[in-house]
């Protein structure tokens, strides 16, 4: 099968993400990346490019720079990745749907809510795929965990524990020349949210894809615990579902001790499923009055997205990578139109998490009330 | 040493929590159990007595009865023990303190704030001992938690994570002959709360007892999720201190797959300590930006209190009985008026515990607010 | 229910094991301390004596002289427990049996084989019950193993994978003034065995209760790691069962990091148990081609055995003095003759260590060669 | 950089370990495929290209054919990925050593002892690069764990306990069609060792790349537990060193519940570490006498093979498909000839593992007596 041509807008030396992206691409050869704009910086442009093998006058100086240069190539790109800071991804993106481009974005999907109800007409008016990859969503054990709620392993579903806590911004990084720390507690780059946007959203978007329904309501408490953060670093949450659900959230990037700490637990009148994405092979499963099943990737009772979402036989640990990968995966499917292509996260969800950041600044504004969550 | 005799209130066949009492205070030799009033039912009552060696003629039908036939006796008793349903601690431990018996008291301390603040007058009335069985704070892991944040380890105090989950009352155990979960599950002998009395005051009690402070406010959502109950049955708290730092307690008797699951896990600007109950004899230290320690019951880098709380070389589980006990011990060293007792529960914590389920009730009442926490 | 009254020999201050003995004995109130020889030093022995609270005139300074006091006596103890160093045993506990009391015993039964077949005839001539504490077979989730494997949970049993580890002999202690590890790494005193006489035997024992048959033959390889240690500190060593089941037994006190790691996990065609003794209220499960169920003390799909050795709920962790006190609950009702008294390591059993002791010594010597085990 | 031009042999449709290699291969974007004779069967050898990406005219139906057809080509393979059965790495490797290509090999290296000393050969006549996929070694944490190993972090090395338990061969699989059960129980097709071979080998591979060391010494015990199967299925093996460490390996595929239970423990004079693969993230290290750490990829104490074996930060976990990529990263330097190529598992490593099969049947046959380790 061919493989799709994409470039990449963001992503350049000194990026994590971008190396992120680029291996979750190339895992299951479904990609190939042939051009960028991955740098503002040209030198770094060109370098970065030279780097991971982008032919010299592919590697463009603007996003429009790169439309214009791929336009009538034989080979031109057919999609493109957006990775850059959250403030870039609006204009981006959209320039690239509109010239007819499918686009896989980094979350959250813009820094505002505007932009990101802009891009969903943006979206919608292209007819193009748009995949935002919260990545977490990708891991086989949550697809089973999806699949289980939705066949009523659990019955009704009741409780929704979803924490997210590292403890890389316990200190003031961003004043000690982190360039990822800087970005992202810089609200006119990272936009409203600080661990609410950077990690608060996946802790969010994970329990929406997990329990297929969104909260109607929530309630925050918002932190800036280090001196002088201009953005939250850590948020507690109270979430309320039109069934009656309800949830707790807990991001945190000061939380010490805790690497990539993301756990989903999820409780209804049947049975509970728990879930940790530092050991992510495994899913505790437990029916009510019954001993607690360890469900494992690839292994015995494994539901089909599990299956699908797996490379390799259980008990060889899939990651990280794989699970990004997988969302790479089912963007492959859909940009070619298979028909039973993945569930994969789209600007509707993006619009959920801008939604879900703004309803959380104005909750914790305004005195830590109840607020709608409305994602117009 | 000469052991402390004691009476036994409530506790009688089928009765967890009296075997509970009666192994804590047998386990290290410091008490005798010498008379009771087991149960308002005089048969089992009698019963009860008899099966756990308590002279025919020392098991008496009410608290007065005994307190009038202890009186005078050379081996009358010298301290009581009251672990009948909450709503009947008040007058059982009040009458005993009058009658200047030192009282050990389960919790919640009684079931409403007023006749906690009656209670308290009359401890300070009678000059006795009152020890509350918070009994978490007996293990020794806690022990050395608390120990370190109050040395510093974990630098200023941000973050309190608190959670106690069991599954136990997942479906209506109330209407189907369960008698715990039938006076548990009623207000009249519970006291206002449900979950937060049964569990959550747990939850809020070791958090105190390891920050070495309370909170200022709090912030509740209580729910009954199983239709028909009429306390609740699972509790989201926001809590804020004082000083700036901020918790959030999660209890829940719905979370089916949690048997016991209580865990502590509190972080600083300095540092992270984790600790959950259902596996007691190891708890998580992390200075930031180093790895993580296991530090053990008894083992290296023990503190006092570890080692204070501990009976047995590292390596050998102690669990629930042995902590339990070890609230028993700091009860005998206060009521032989060592000099040194170890730190145990007070009525003033006994206090905070109404004041906490209170307060979860006043906010959840007006629709989730912040109110103080006002102990009186 | 009348306590059975017990006298103690060994186990006075700076004994570990005595104070356990003490606690187990007292846990579930089935036994009064009464008298005792707790150490061959006199003053020892009385102040032993006055600190657990016997009464002086019953310290008495040999076996024979509290033999000959207790005789007559209408309070006399009616069972002896014998925690002394090894080769003090049999003497003792010889003794005791002929004057007619039963014998609880601590392990290994004797320091050699010779004694051990003398003491086996001494207990058949007495009539009397003799109770070895092997008392890893107290905890629950092994008894729920032993009936698990016994009702055909995991099919016809393939293989035995029995370890025991720990670290406090990784230095030379026993020239520190270590009291345990002195007498523990004298031949004189502990026989032929060092870390398989220690806790190699319990790894055998365990193994042999739970699956409920000996191997026919084993091969060893015994190691001294520690310089001028006279026995050894290591051991690794092969099984062979009569119906073609293998095993593995890893014994250690130099292992660093095992504080002590005390695991079975045994095999068979159609299931595997996996138990450890750290985290001892949980044991794993698979029925080949299902998940893993983790079973829990006293939970759901708990066994008699499990019920029988819990006192209270699940969640709330028992530990190593409880499955210790199980074996003198078992012995209690031995004791009294109780006709569904559960099963408690015996003579047999003790004399079959002391056959492992001394085929594991004889097959090393021979250069790890395979030896029969021959119980006599 | 240019990427490395590879052909494959093996690994066509149906193959587990032909699409890991692929994977592995492509991760970090430094070969290509471009050539390969994918299956004996020709029918499935062109779809199997079809599938990948191979052109048509570089899908070969011999190891011939395919040096012939890509002598010459400007574009020819510059590498061979030998991932057959284990009887045919022989032929093909030598074959391509002498057309001058470097080789990536699957283990174990040969079927034959003989074999693999005269690929041996082959190696070193034709100056190329040859490198043995055990993969386990490509783990971060293993290399951590090496070098910690080479830095003394353990004092003397003292124990080594290896394990690698599956249990997917726990019923006669070989004869209900599963093609991967049926090579690996067919001595023709694996060589004389079964479960020993499959992943035996890499049990001791492991524990040698760790320590650094190879045993001089072994004794081994192994079993057919299947009825009727011609391979052992599970295996026993004690190891001595030079220097008088010891050692142990369990070997088995029939221990139900164990997916890929791959661990290895080394215990020194000062300290102990313990890593599992099913866990590979974090490595546990316990200096004597101080509470156990636990090491992360790329986190705090990260070594620089630590370091080096990662791609993204820690708390993101990295699995089985990164360690293999890992391999092929040092192969890339090795045969770019870069000054620093990281270590990689050699045709050296490969004969030793052929002397470990080979050893471990003669001791096996000979009544499990000690034979020596002679890598010639």
């Amino acid at each position: 099968m061919q493989r799709i041509r994409i470039g990449m807008v963001g992503g350049g030396q000194g990026s994590f993400i971008g190396g992120v992206h680029r291996i979750a691409a190339r895992l299951d050869d479904l990609f190939e990346l042939k051009a960028g704009v991955l740098s503002s910086d040209a030198g770094r442009n060109r370098a970065s490019a030279a780097e991971i093998g982008i032919a010299p006058e592919r590697a463009y100086d603007t996003v429009a720079a790169m439309l214009a240069g791929e336009r009538g190539r034989s080979d031109a790109i057919e999609a493109v990745v957006v990775c850059t800071p959250n403030h870039l991804h609006h204009t981006a993106a959209k320039a690239c749907l509109e010239a007819g481009l499918h686009v896989i974005c980094d979350k959250p999907v813009t820094s505002t809510l505007e932009d990101a109800l802009d891009l969903k007409a943006a979206v919608a008016r292209s007819g193009r795929v748009f995949v935002l990859t919260h990545n977490y969503t990708g891991y086989p054990m949550v697809r089973q965990m999806r699949e289980m709620v939705a066949a009523g392993a659990i019955g009704a579903l009741r409780l929704v524990q979803s924490e997210y806590a590292q403890d890389w911004l316990t200190e003031a990084q961003e004043t000690k020349g982190a360039k990822g720390a800087e970005w992202r507690t810089d609200p006119a780059r990272s936009g409203a949210g600080g661990s609410i946007g950077d990690i608060g959203t996946h802790a969010y978007n994970l329990a929406a894809f997990v329990t297929g329904r969104e909260p109607a309501r929530l309630l925050a408490d918002l932190t800036s615990f280090v001196p002088g953060r201009r953005l939250d670093d850590n948020a507690a949450i109270l979430l309320r579902y039109a069934d009656g659900a309800k949830g707790m959230i807990w991001a945190s990037q000061v939380a010490v001790g805790n690497e990539n700490h993301n756990t989903l637990r999820v409780y209804g009148s049947k049975g509970g499923l728990e879930w940790e994405q530092e050991n992510p092979n495994v899913l505790g499963f437990t029916p009510y009055g019954e001993p607690r099943r360890i469900l494992t990737r690839a292994g015995p009772a494994a539901t089909p997205g599990n299956l699908w979402g797996s490379r390799i036989p259980s008990g060889h640990p899939e990651g990280f990578l794989e699970a990004f990968a997988n969302i790479y995966r089912a963007a492959a499917a859909a940009i070619r139109g298979e028909a039973d292509a993945p569930a994969y996260p789209t600007i509707a969800d993006g619009l959920r998490g801008l939604a879900f950041i703004d309803a959380c600044v104005r909750s914790n504004r305004e005195g830590n009330v109840w607020v709608d969550l409305d994602a117009g």
